[in-house]
Parts: structure tokens; C-alpha cells; sequence
């Protein structure tokens, strides 16, 4: 008989899993607070790229989620490891935040190995954009911390990080490394974090695609939450079958029996 | 037995052909008062995104070229037409000079019918892109003056038009229609207007994929100048075989005997 193994630990979305944007999502908190007394380890992991680690600790920890910075797996993060393992300088299209977690990393003078690029919003401008396309012309290696076309802001529509990672591919005749989900050392980073096989792991997410059919690629346990960008229909028409299905993050602890509890 | 057709008229690039940037290129002037002598009829085919037809009809004859604008097809003024004869309004990432081609085609409020792309250079911003974006997110068409990667200007490579078209494209899942060279619209608009049948009619340009293959795709006769971009490995890589192959546009008048002189 099939038994599926209990799950021992949880990657965990931040934005419409945790909270919208500035708001906590209800039952977020009270739920981190009962895998904590269960002991059931976890980490987030994030596609935000605004940002860095110390800034999204302190943002959870003022919702009420104590966090520090080293449960916090985002792709700026990530992409400042790869740079960093491979000994390289980088060139950056980020936000001086995001920049926090690249110390030592940027590229002062002469040729980047690495253009990095994330979402610079309003701030990115022709001249950094042809920057970046002359490092990648020299030789540089193009990282996109994610691929996503546009976001839904206050304002309205805008173009998201994805979209200059189009331009700069086209323009240097180049194919991006993706870094964030669902790249698959992304989600490996995390879980050798956690020291947990993927089958005892599971993924909480509000994204079909980049959340719930990447960690399955893995072989994670899956769990789509009803908030944030979740559609019924972008469920319907992904083909994807996640393992639970819940209207928030506070449902987890419904979950109960599929957990190592202790 | 073949005989090829006499050349009644020609289709002549002006970047690199006639001039390089701001500098006239030696003996153009020369050649141009050569067909004028023998009445060959000539109309200027440009992929010139930046300026209008009248500014580029008043460089020429500042270089001794008299030249009306309506001697003049760019790829500015053939998006215009398209916009024009679909009766669309349209929203533009174009210079304010390239805009004079486009009076009362400027979308005022609302979802643009069109986008139409050029290179804007330094002037463009995050939020025109955004602008852009939203009106092709509304349903309205791309229209790429031309999809250049990049050009050496006298700072260095700059990116080109075709990059933020590229941007445009994935940010909003289409695909954009090209208006400038090599499509086969923009040289019937010009042929249409010398009154000429292709085989009658000679291209001479420096740039082998737009100009020399795009035209002889059209059964046009070509012309490939060693000025401008010319690059002997970029023809030898092309696997193109130009009709003829000069040193410049003065030498012409050294094909004499395959005109249809008067």
C-alpha cells in the first residue's frame, strides 16, 4: 500500500500567501505560530526582487511573524549567491535595497561577469538599460531573477522585470538564467537549507505555475492557497493538480494528519 | 536567350549610402546629378525612425541633393500611412521630428488603435514603455519601425528600436508588424509610386540583409555599396549574391550600359 510520507517541512510563499502587498493576510500569523510550536521548520521563498532579506525580516516581524533573515530565500538573494559563488562582479538593475544583499558583488570598473536584472520600476531609465546591454555585449552573463510580463499595481498595469530581461536578450542576441521560482536550483537551495528530502517538504503558494507546478517538478507536496493571484481559471487551465487546496494559510493546521507533528 | 531587363529606376538607401550620419558620402552628390541628367527616376527608401520626411528632404539638399520629401519613404512615414489607411489613431514611441509625419493620427484619450515604435534614444522612459504596454494590453497593434538590436553611435552601442519592440512584444504576448525594410509592403509603396515593375528597378544599399536581400527577395536588381555598415564577412556569411557590388555610389555611373539611359 501507498503511503505518502508525512511532510517534516514547508517552503512557504511570501506575497499572497502571507500577506497582499502591506497587508497580512488573516491567520497567517496564528499559523506560523502553530508550526513553530510543532516545530515543523520552514522558510519563505520569494520571487520579490525590491527587496532584501533584512527588509522583508522586518517587515514579517512587524506583522507579528518573528523572522530573520536567514529563513528568507528570495531571488535577489539567490542571484547574489551564483555571483558569488562563481567569484564574479556583477552589474545591477535593482533597487538600492535589493542592492544590500549583493556587498562586495558589484562591479566597479571595466566589464561585469554578471548583469543582474529585477523589477527597477519607474526608476530604471535608457541609460542604465544601455549599460547593462554594453556588459552584455563585452561578454557578461545575463541573470533574470524572474521572467514576469506585468503586475497589477495600485496605479494599474505595469511592466514587470521580465520585460527588460526580453529586451536585453534580444538585443545581445543572449538567453537569460532564470534564478527564481521556478528554477530548480532555487527551490534545492531552500530545501538543503532546510536539510529535508523533497518528498517531506511542502510548497505553499498562491501562483500555479512559478509555485505549485515548479515545486512539483521536484517532487515537493503542493498546496495552492485561495488568495492573492489565485484564479479558479488559471487553475483550471494549468492542467495542474495540486495536493491540498485551501482558501487561506490558516487552514493549514486542517492538515494536521498529513504533518510529522511533535 | 536571357537578356537581363534595363534599369528604369532605383530605390536608394540614404544611411551609409549617401551619408554617414552627419558627413556626405564623397561623389553621391555627383551620382545623384547623373540620373538626373538621364532622367532615371530615383525615390530614397530609409528605415529612419528619428526624423521626418522634411527634415531628411532639407539634410539632403543642405548636401546639394535637392530633394522633396515626397522623393522620401522612411519607415517613420510608412507606419503613418498604415495607421492612416485603417483609419486608426495611435499612440507613439517616436521623436518629436518623426512625429511631424503623423498630424492627426495622435491618439488623445483613450485605447490607441496603435503602437507604433521607433527609437527614441535617450528620451525614453519607464513610463512611456508602461504607456505602451497598457495600450497594447488593450487590444491595440504593435507596429516596429524596425527591429535593429543596436547601433555604434559616436558614444558606443547604443540599443536600437528593435529592443524595446522586442520588450513590447513579451510584455504583452504579441507579435509586432514591421513596416521598415526588409518587408515587403514598404517596398511596394515605393515602387508603387516610381510606376515601375520590379525587375526594372535596382536597390542600392549597404546593409545585405535589409536592403540587398529583403529587395531582391521582391525580384528587384541590387546594388551592395562597400560604405556604411558594409562588412566583407557579413556578406560572405550572408550566402547573398548582390547583382552588383561597387565601392561606392559613384561608381555608378560605371553600370551605364545596364541603364536605360535617356
Amino acid at each position: 500500500m501507498y503511503t505518502m510520507s508525512k511532510i517534516c517541512g514547508l517552503l512557504i510563499d511570501l506575497d499572497g500567501v502571507i500577506y497582499n502587498d502591506t497587508q497580512p493576510i488573516p491567520g497567517a500569523k496564528e499559523t506560523i505560530s502553530w508550526l513553530k510550536e510543532h516545530n515543523i521548520p520552514y522558510r519563505f521563498i520569494t520571487n520579490t526582487t525590491m527587496k532584501s532579506r533584512e527588509t522583508l525580516a522586518a517587515k514579517l516581524t512587524s506583522m507579528g511573524i518573528d523572522t530573520n533573515r536567514n529563513q528568507i530565500f528570495s531571488a535577489a538573494y539567490a542571484a547574489s549567491l551564483y555571483v558569488r559563488q562563481r567569484e564574479g562582479c556583477c552589474f545591477m538593475l535593482l533597487l538600492e535595497d535589493a542592492k544590500k544583499d549583493y556587498r562586495g558583488l558589484e562591479c566597479r570598473s571595466g566589464t561585469a561577469d554578471f548583469v543582474v536584472v529585477g523589477d527597477m520600476g519607474e526608476t530604471l531609465t535608457y541609460g542604465l538599460l544601455n549599460e547593462a546591454f554594453r556588459h552584455l555585449h563585452n561578454g557578461a552573463q545575463l541573470i533574470a531573477l524572474q521572467k514576469n510580463r506585468f503586475w497589477l499595481s495600485d496605479k494599474g498595469y505595469m511592466l514587470d522585470a521580465g520585460a527588460f530581461v526580453a529586451l536585453l536578450e534580444y538585443a545581445a542576441d543572449t538567453q537569460a538564467v532564470l534564478i527564481g521560482k521556478p528554477a530548480r536550483p532555487f527551490f534545492e537551495t531552500a530545501l538543503s537549507d532546510l536539510g529535508l528530502n523533497p518528498e517531506k517538504v511542502m510548497m505553499i503558494g498562491d501562483d500555479v505555475e512559478s509555485d505549485i507546478r515548479g515545486a512539483a517538478t521536484l517532487g515537493l507536496k503542493t498546496c495552492l492557497v485561495k488568495t492573492g493571484k489565485f484564479r479558479q481559471k488559471d487553475l483550471d487551465k494549468s492542467g495542474i493538480k495540486p495536493d491540498f487546496l485551501l482558501a487561506t494559510i490558516h487552514k493549514l493546521s486542517t492538515l494536521d494528519s498529513y504533518f510529522n507533528l511533535q
